[in-house]
């Protein structure tokens, strides 16, 4: 099975969490619009009455084509060496993606509390408030949430690792880039999740992935964006 | 099985999702906290740190405690009627829910958009700001995108109801008591959508638990909140 992401073709983005298990489980896929007429193809794909998503990502499986990041790791997780096989870790992986999901959007919305649809220098002083308690109180919350569900495990689910180990890096990461003041505290407050984030970014797929030009950089584009005057 | 619902006992918010649910199939189920010492029970729960729920709601079925709405739905799916039981089928249901939570998340940042452990009062101006926008852009996108992917059937997945309408039944509703004037806009609209809202509402089990003390009123504490000021 080679499958299909559709996803923007220049940034992380929702994307990466896709990508991320993709590569580990070093599955063929075709991340189909950056390719060759690779926009026209998303935005056909996105067009459809079958099944349509809301917004990409979308994978296509076969026949199957699955909208919602949460929902595409849960398939792949059925599928391929990325989650547990029995119904209580398998749901419980789940709810940690769920609830990785939720830090994502709050993410964004620090650089976009108004409208996503406009730029983040029209909405720059709600930006500044909307920050400034992500900071203060969002980060520390799921952190500990994150850190206290891991416990003194490797893994979320023990020795093996699952997508969400790979979503929580992905967040890790994207945190020191956006806001690397926050998180210089965070991670001294919680080193068991950075121990994570590490044996993560060492697995070899994944090392090999991060090395090659097919991991974009995070820019100011993504969920994860970099403005100085919104980290504290 | 009788399942224990752990959530907020004074409002709907996410948990009625989780109720809808569980109303329709005819399970038996005990909302923990609108019982004696319900809140005490609540706060232990959350505690743990055996498999810790981020928020309420969560759900314990035997010996697995389930957190985040849309897994808790997938769940319940999975062991009684109310969703499909092929692969397709079953990932598409879930898909929409999580289209729904998406939509969920915003409506509560239309009253909350720089802290939600600050109060409405404090954050008015960019309330405002973002329920302009929410009403504008937002609640016109979700709701042509579910008239998409509803088309011509009587439910998502044609003749048999499942979780994703119970939930989108819930979001109308919660959005004519939020939004009165925006969401007359929308319905004119989407036919289809008011039609779906009306045929969950009559099915027996649901028009009961409507109707009976187990259904709390939306109020100014949940998720779903009447403040004209934001409903143009």
């Amino acid at each position: 099975m080679v499958y299909q992401l559709y996803y923007w073709p220049t940034i992380q983005g929702r994307g990466e969490f896709v990508r991320l298990a993709l590569e580990e489980a070093g599955a063929g896929y075709v991340d189909v619009a950056r390719g060759e007429n690779g926009m026209k193809a998303l935005m056909a794909a996105l067009d459809t009455d079958d099944h349509p998503s809301f917004a990409p990502p979308f994978l296509q499986a076969g026949t199957l084509t699955i909208g919602q990041v949460a929902n595409i790791l849960l398939y792949l997780g059925d599928h391929l060496p990325l989650a547990p096989r029995g119904e209580a870790a398998r749901i419980w992986t789940h709810q940690l993606q769920l609830t990785i999901a939720d830090l994502v959007a709050e993410t964004h919305d620090t650089h976009h509390p108004v409208s996503s649809s406009a730029y983040y220098d029209d909405q720059k002083p709600e930006a500044k408030k909307r920050a400034a308690e992500f900071v203060k109180e969002r980060i520390p919350k799921f952190m500990e949430y994150f850190a206290r569900a891991l416990g003194s495990q490797d893994y979320f689910n023990g020795a093996h690792v699952s997508y969400a180990d790979l979503s929580l890096f992905q967040v890790i990461a994207g945190l020191r880039y956006a806001f690397p003041k926050a998180m210089a505290r965070s991670e001294k407050q919680h080193p068991s999740l950075t121990a994570l984030h590490d044996r993560v970014a060492q697995r070899p797929k994944i090392a090999a992935y991060l090395d090659s030009a097919r991991r974009l950089p995070f820019n100011e584009e993504g969920i994860f964006r970099h403005y100085p005057e919104l980290d504290h």
